[in-house]
């Protein structure tokens, strides 16, 4: 057992520093949804494959993580039937690990739907895994961080999602544009294109427009059976630039002839409306050309990017009408966003965002000078501490040059020396880590010295 | 798909308002350990099978999680050979899920040792998963709660944990005794009455004098090979009464030929000075009887009972010399303590101390009368909460009746209505849903109004 132990492939530890910002962003988030009446819940790690299994897609259930049933799994195996894989697979395994948040989220409103009250605002915060090929900036356990609103149609749910879009990355000092369209609108530009049926492929194709290009998007079109007049219809939206006014109008003439594309217009110029009475900082934009591969969502969708940092979209989410209905809850239709937590992350790091104070792990670091010394500074060190001034004594009575390097490398701000000298008049020595500045101080005055120092 | 979904066996969903008690109690165990210095880390919830196996004992090793490896984890198995369940097992399942804390603290320190700046304080919040059959207050998954000190011998971190414990149980308003106990006084013990080779079978025994009771107890260590004589010897610490001075007093005298006896009584004695130089307000108590079942602890011991509430043990811990030895990284001492969030939850519950306003979403809940009614409210609603406010606009114009009853569902303290003659006026009708008072408040004076009432 001497090798040095390590952690799955595609997994991380997260060291203090690392969790300091995680929690910095979480705390921020969640303050936010708090305060717009969000209310968390949480789902086990584990859901019986039946929940899972046929809602990602086919490629989706190869990237589930199964479960060995606990006892003797293979006890009940007829390996002479000489059963495939699959067979064994769904005999040995009953319950996979959680793969997104939505899922769960939808199962967990349907067996509690008689317990809940509708609408129904919660937000989720755990963690999710995926067997995918591990790369750069993909993990197979990742936090997802998702707020849905549930059982209301009121475009007054998607408005409260842009201002909690806002009011978070105002909070984290994020310049964003929030991007949105509206399923109906694709749907109505299929309808005139005359290839109604295509929807789903068109929202496929043009989804990667940001990744491959427009040409590239058109020759998947014309693959997936959009003919070229049709995708003549199609293109002059993906390119359309002006204002939201201006392509609202453009909308509500090329849409005309379609009912769900005038529901459609009628939707994203009603958000609008919404969203300038209430007042958003950030940037926001109607991008005909944002599709989100999803196929559940059907009105509104949001995909957020950051404007100071090159990164793919950092929270995005959408409407849909039926998330529920696969587990036999009818008609409900909800509205949510998820925060991608990792990518924010390196944004923060990159913009150099961060507070500072993240980086240390206590306030103060009172020295060990010997066991009488470290018990002279019990009284003080209890009292900071009833105050919420984080305080750590220096466990042993080390040399005192080692301490202060253990301040050091812990971006400590006060280091406190209490030697025979300071016993013997009731004080302490304080020093000041950035200025170098070191004080001496009466034990009494302690506490409120250090809370002008900390400030 | 229509039968109601549910979750496997022995896992749970956290609804709103346990997940908001669930977070009052680490929200205030956190807290604490921030003001101690203690800083978080996380580790993934998939170990490799390696670093878990063989950890925990047989019984242990069968109660893991293991993850099906990903791909066709069946194909490279060799059917032919007819190879045991066991074989087929370790060939199809690299992965296993975390058991619990402490030894993914102990890889990760070992993993990390040239990052981390000792000693190192951490603490760790997350859900472990055991294969266990589930009965009342037992889950297959459940949070730990942990924070460690690792690379310091000194008994200041031992003080340290017991400051801990005085102040989360004195935030939550749980009474608690304190017990403390000394492996090494076990060990003593063993010496002096003749049988230094069945320290682990005495301490085992006794860990059950609460359930079992002290007959069935000494029935266990005849049975053990520990005889009558020695029985003699070990029977009336069991029973030990007095003050803790007398305890120690007594253990003095009784260990004063064992070499290891008589380190445990410095160590007890010193431990309890700090404590009284310290000053706890909860009760510390030495309990000889306290053992604790895990073979790693060398040094101190703990364990923490509610007062007022019976339950088991809330909290426990100890030193332990060796727990990273396993993974090759030798000689680093540490000392931690666990709290159980789920008994803390239930004691809680029991003593009715969970503040009231844990039970509701948001405090403030805007009536919507229609289209115009609620744009007239928005600019109130950003202003109240960019002020940290809690507010809620009723997203569908229902009628009031439903809108008051989402709100009283809702434990909301506040609704406020805004009809035509409210907008004539400029002002907000706010109901106080407590009292029932109704008052008129103009726009502009709404904000401060609320936080006199919110109060």
């Amino acid at each position: 057992m001497a090798q040095t132990p390590s952690i799955p492939k595609g997994t991380r530890d997260f060291g203090c520093i690392e969790m300091a910002r995680r929690n910095y962003i979480f705390d921020n988030i969640k303050e936010v949804f708090r305060r717009f009446g969000y209310q968390q819940i949480e789902t086990p790690a584990m859901e019986n494959l039946s929940t899972l299994l046929g809602k990602y897609g086919d490629e989706g259930d190869k990237l589930l993580y199964r479960i060995l049933n606990s006892g003797d799994a293979f006890s009940g195996v007829d390996w002479a039937s000489a059963p495939s894989s699959a067979a064994i697979t769904s005999k040995v395994c009953e319950k996979g690990l959680r793969y997104d948040l939505t899922v769960p989220f939808a199962r967990f409103v349907t067996q509690h739907q008689n317990e809940i009250t509708f609408p129904f605002k919660r937000f989720q915060i755990q963690p999710v895994w995926r067997a995918d090929r591990p790369q750069k900036g993909r993990y197979r356990e990742f936090y997802q961080c998702d707020a849905d609103v549930i059982g209301s149609t009121s475009l007054l749910n998607e408005l409260e999602l842009v201002q909690i879009v806002d009011m978070v990355f105002a909070r984290l000092g994020i310049n964003v544009c929030i991007k949105i369209n509206n399923r109906k609108l694709l749907a109505g530009i299929a309808e005139v294109a005359g290839v109604p049926d295509k929807m789903m492929d068109i929202t496929v194709a043009i989804d990667k427009i940001d990744k491959i290009g427009l040409d590239n998007v058109k020759a998947e079109l014309l693959e997936k059976g959009v003919g070229e007049a049709a995708i003549a219809v199609v293109e002059p939206v993906l390119t359309l630039s002006g204002s939201n006014q201006e392509k609202i109008e453009f909308m509500q003439k090329m849409l005309s002839s379609s009912e769900v594309g005038m529901k459609g217009v009628e939707e994203i110029s009603s958000l609008f409306e919404l969203i300038s009475a209430a007042g958003i900082r950030q940037k926001v934009e109607l991008d005909l050309s944002l599709a989100r591969g999803l196929n559940y969502y059907t009105g509104a969708i949001f995909e957020i990017k950051a404007l100071d940092f090159a990164i793919g979209s950092i929270c995005g989410g959408g409407r849909y009408d039926d998330l529920t209905g696969i587990f036999g809850l009818k008609n409900v239709s909800g509205v949510g966003i998820s925060f991608g937590a990792d990518r924010i992350y390196d944004v923060l790091l990159g913009l150099d965002k961060y507070p500072a104070s993240l980086l240390s792990g206590a306030s103060v670091l009172f020295t060990n000078m010997g066991e009488k010394e470290a018990a002279y500074c019990l009284g003080a060190i209890s009292e900071l501490r009833s105050h919420g001034i984080s305080c750590v004594l220096y466990p042993e009575s080390a040399k005192l040059k080692k301490q202060f390097e253990y301040a050091n490398r812990g971006n400590i701000s006060v280091v406190i020396v209490a030697g025979e000298s300071e016993m013997a008049e009731g004080k302490f020595t304080v020093k000041n880590m950035a200025s170098g500045e070191q004080q001496s101080v009466a034990k009494e005055d302690l506490f409120h010295y250090l809370t002008d120092v900390l400030e």
